[in-house]
C-alpha cells in the first residue's frame, strides 16, 4: 500500500495565480436573499438592523485580513479591495475566494446572533454567500468598478422606495406597483415618491442611497514602495495595517474627493 | 449618471468553466483545524464526536446538493464527488468552490452547536473551509483519487494512534514520542503499538482506520444516459438522487468491491 | 547592471497544462484563405493539386511529432489528434499551439513551392495558420468531433459542387447560383446536380466528399499502459511510432469501423 | 446526418481573453537554433546578415500587426510591446501567439530566401519560432521586463564574444575557453578580451551589445484615450499607425530617455 502509488492524481489540481501588481477585488455575494429577507421578516424597502449585521460582518472581515484596504457594501454584497502588493494565498484565486465565501457566511451567522438574538439563524434557511475575484491593471478601473456598484445601489434604492412607497402609503398592492413604475426614469420616481407617498428622496438617509464604505484610515501615511522595504519594515507596515481605524462612512465614492483624500488605497 | 458608462468593469470578470464530462471532486479543508481542535478541546487521537460533527456536516450537504454522488471525509477535510454530468452553476469554478466553502463552515457551525450546545462556537475561534475543485477524465483517476485520500487517512491515524499512545500510555512527552518514532514504517508503528500501549491497531475502529464514506444508495438502478433522456425523464431523475437514501459506511474504497457494487457513481 | 532586479518579470507568464490523461486535438486554420486561393488561381470547386499540398504538408507533420496518431483535413483546416499519453512540452498549451502553427506554415510553404515551381509563394501573400488545442476526455467526444468535422467537410462540399455546377454548367453569375440555392437542404442539391448540371454527387471523389484521414498504422499492436512500461520499452515505442507507416484514406471516420479496426488511436 | 448532432463538441473548446488595459507583449522565440544556425554555417560569435534577416522579419511583423509598438531582438528572440487598447483578435491568447508564431516563421523564410539566394532554406533543417503572451498591468513592469531581456543580451554578448575570441584569436578548444571563462565576472571578461584577444569590448557594434530596437515613430503625436474616439477617429488613428515610419535602433532602452522621447509606446 504504497503512498506513492496513488499521488500522481495531484497533476490534475490547476491553480490561477491572480496577475501581480493589479488591484484585487473580491465580491460576496448573499444566495437566495430574498427568501432569506422573507423568512426573516426584513423590513421594506431597507432594514436597517440587517444592514447593521451585513457592516459589522465585513467590519469584522477587515480585521481578520489587513490587506483589505476598502470595503463597498449594499443590499447583499459586499466587495473588498486588496492592497495591490497583497501576497495573501499566494493570490491563488480559489483559495481567495473559497475562503472570503466562507469567513463571510460565518461572521454574517454569528453577527446575526448577536443582534437578533430573539429570531437566530436556524438550519431551514441558513446565509450564505458566493465569492468571485477579479482584477483591475490601474486606479481608474478599480474606481469605475466602484462607481459601478454605487450607481447600481442608488438605482436600486430609488426603484424599491418607490415600488413599496406606493404599497405602503398609497395601498397598491406589488402588481399595482409593478405597473405603475414600468418605463418611468429617475425624475419620475422622484416626482412620484413626492406627490404620490410624500417622500422627498433627497431626505431619505446616506446608507440606503449610498450604501456602506468601510476603509482603513492612515493618520500619517507615508508611500513607500513594498519591494523597497526591508523584512523588518514590511512587517512593522503590517501592523500598523492590523492596528488602523477602520472607519464607516455612507459618503460618495465615484467622485475624486474620497480618494483623493486616501492616497494609500490605491498605491 | 448613466449606468452604462462604468458598466465596462464588467469585462474584467473572468470564468473557468469545467471541461465537461469530467467528474469532478471538490474538496474543503478546515483553515486552522489544528488550533480549532486545542481551542475546543478535542480528545486525542480522535474524538468521535467531534468526527460525527464532520460527517453530519458532510450528510447535510448530500441533501443539499443532489448532485452529489458521494463523499468521503477523515480528520477536517472532505471530498465530494459529483454526478459525471452535473451542470450546477454551469461547472462554474469560482461559484462552486466558494459555495461549497460557504455551505460547509455555516453547516459545521450549526452541526456543531447542536452536538456541543454547552461550548457552542465563539466568535474568537470559528470554523471555515477552504475548497478546490478538481476534475478528473475517467474512473480510474477518479478512484485513485480517493483512494491516495483513503491510504492518507491510515498513515495519519497510524501516527496518532502510535504518538498519543506513547504519550497517554507510556508517560512520554510529545517530544519523546517525536523522536521515538522517527524513520518508523507501518510495521514498526504496528509493533510500538503493541508491544509499548497493548494496542491492537488491527482492533481500532474503521472509522479512524478508514474515514467515512457517505453514498447515495439506489436501490433499483438503471445505467441511462442523460442526453438521452427528455426534460420529463431528468426531472425525474433529479428527484429520485434527492430522495435516495444516503448511507454512512467506514470501508475500503480502494479496492474494487465498493465501485463494482455501485455502478451509478462513475456513469 | 545585477541581472537579479529585473528578472521579478517572469513572475507575469502565466502556463495552462492540459489535463492529463485527455486526448489533446489541435487544430491548425488557414488564414484567409479565400484571398489566398484567389490569389494563387485555385480551381473551384475543388483543387486537386492544393489539396496535395494540404494532405503532404499534415504528412510532414506527422512525421516530426511523432504524437500524432491521426489527422483528419479538409479545405483549409487539419485536426491532429496527439495520443493520450502525450506529454510534448509537458502538454503546455501556448508551446503546443504556436509550434504546430508555425510548423504547419513553413512546411505548407516548402511543400507549395515543390509542387508549384511556377508559381512560388510570394510576399504578398503568405500561408499562414492559427491553432487551438481542446482536450476531450473520452473516445465517444473524440469521436464525435472528428464527425463533426467530416459532417461539416461533407455539407460545405456539396454546396460548392452545386454552387459552381451552376456557374460552370449554366451559366449562372454567383449571385444567382447564390439565390438560386438559398433554403435548398441536401435532397434539393443533390437533384439541382442531376438534373442541371449532369453531375451525379455519389460519383464525386472521396477526397472531396469525406476529407483526407492520415493514420499512424501499425501493423502489429498491443494494449500497454504507458505506465506500466519501463523508459527503455518507452523509446521503443517511441520508434515504433516513428516507424509506423502514416496511410492516407478518404473514408467514413463517422461510423464504428474506422476506429475499431485501430485500437491504438484512443487507448 | 444532422449537423447538430455533433456540434456540441464546441463547448469542450476553452479562451483566454488577456485581461483589457494591460500591456501584452508576445515573444517569438527560435526553436533549435544552435542547430539551425550550425547548419547554415553562421559566423561566430554574432552572424551580421543572419541578425538582418531576424530585424527585416520583425520590420514586416510590424507593418503586417499596426499594433505593435515596439520590438526589441537579440539572437533568435524578439519581443513585441502591443498598444495597451489592443483589441486584436478580441485578445484571444491562442489566437495570437499561434498567429504571430506562424507569421514569424514564414516571415523568417521568405527573408532568409532573399538574403541568402546561394543557401536558400531546404526541408531538412527549417526555421520554427513558438510564441507566448504576456500581460503587464503598467509602465514599470513593461520596461522593466525589456531591461531585463536587454540585460540579457549583454551578458550573452560579452560571454560569446570571450568565448570565440580565445577560440579564434588564442587558438583555445571550445572545452578550453568554456574551462577558462569559468567563474568570471563581466570586468573579467572585459579584461580578458583585451590583454588575450586585443578586442575593446566598448568598440564592439551596439547592434551586438545592446541588440535591436524597431520602434513606430509618430512626429506629431498627441495622448487621446482611445475610449473618447468616435469611428471615424479610430479609423483615422490605426491609418496613422500603419503610416507611421518604423525606425530601427541599437540603443539603451533600461534607462528614462528611450521611453520619455516616446509617449505614445505606452500611453
Amino acid at each position: 500500500m504504497a503512498k506513492s502509488r496513488f499521488e500522481y492524481v495531484k497533476q490534475f489540481e490547476r491553480e490561477n495565480f491572480l496577475l501581480p501588481q493589479t488591484h484585487i477585488v473580491i465580491r460576496v455575494d448573499g444566495k437566495g436573499f430574498h427568501k432569506f429577507s422573507q423568512h426573516y421578516q426584513f423590513e421594506k424597502p431597507n432594514d436597517v438592523a440587517a444592514l447593521s449585521v451585513m457592516n459589522k460582518t465585513a467590519q469584522v472581515m477587515m480585521q481578520q485580513f489587513p490587506d483589505i484596504v476598502l470595503a463597498y457594501g449594499d443590499s447583499d454584497e459586499y466587495l473588498f479591495l486588496m492592497r495591490r502588493d497583497c501576497d495573501l494565498f499566494e493570490r491563488r484565486e480559489m483559495k481567495l475566494v473559497s475562503t472570503f465565501a466562507s469567513y463571510m457566511s460565518v461572521n454574517y451567522l454569528l453577527q446575526w446572533n448577536l443582534a437578533f438574538p430573539d429570531k437566530p439563524i436556524s438550519a431551514e434557511r441558513i446565509p450564505t454567500f458566493d465569492a468571485r475575484a477579479v482584477t483591475y491593471p490601474n486606479h481608474q478601473t478599480v474606481r469605475d468598478y466602484f462607481s459601478w456598484r454605487q450607481v447600481d445601489c442608488h438605482i436600486n434604492n430609488l426603484y424599491n422606495t418607490s415600488f413599496w412607497g406606493l404599497i405602503q402609503n398609497c395601498g397598491m398592492t406589488t402588481t399595482e406597483a409593478e405597473e405603475f413604475l414600468k418605463g418611468t426614469v429617475s425624475s419620475d420616481k422622484n416626482e412620484i415618491l413626492f406627490t404620490k407617498c410624500g417622500i422627498n428622496y433627497n431626505n431619505e438617509p446616506d446608507i440606503f442611497k449610498k450604501g456602506t464604505v468601510l476603509v482603513r484610515e492612515y493618520l500619517d501615511w507615508k508611500n513607500t514602495l513594498e519591494q523597497e522595504l526591508s523584512d523588518r519594515q514590511k512587517q512593522r507596515q503590517q501592523k500598523l495595517r492590523k492596528k488602523a481605524e477602520i472607519a464607516q462612512h455612507h459618503v460618495d465614492i465615484i467622485k475624486d474627493d474620497f480618494w483623493v483624500q486616501r492616497p494609500w488605497l490605491l498605491n
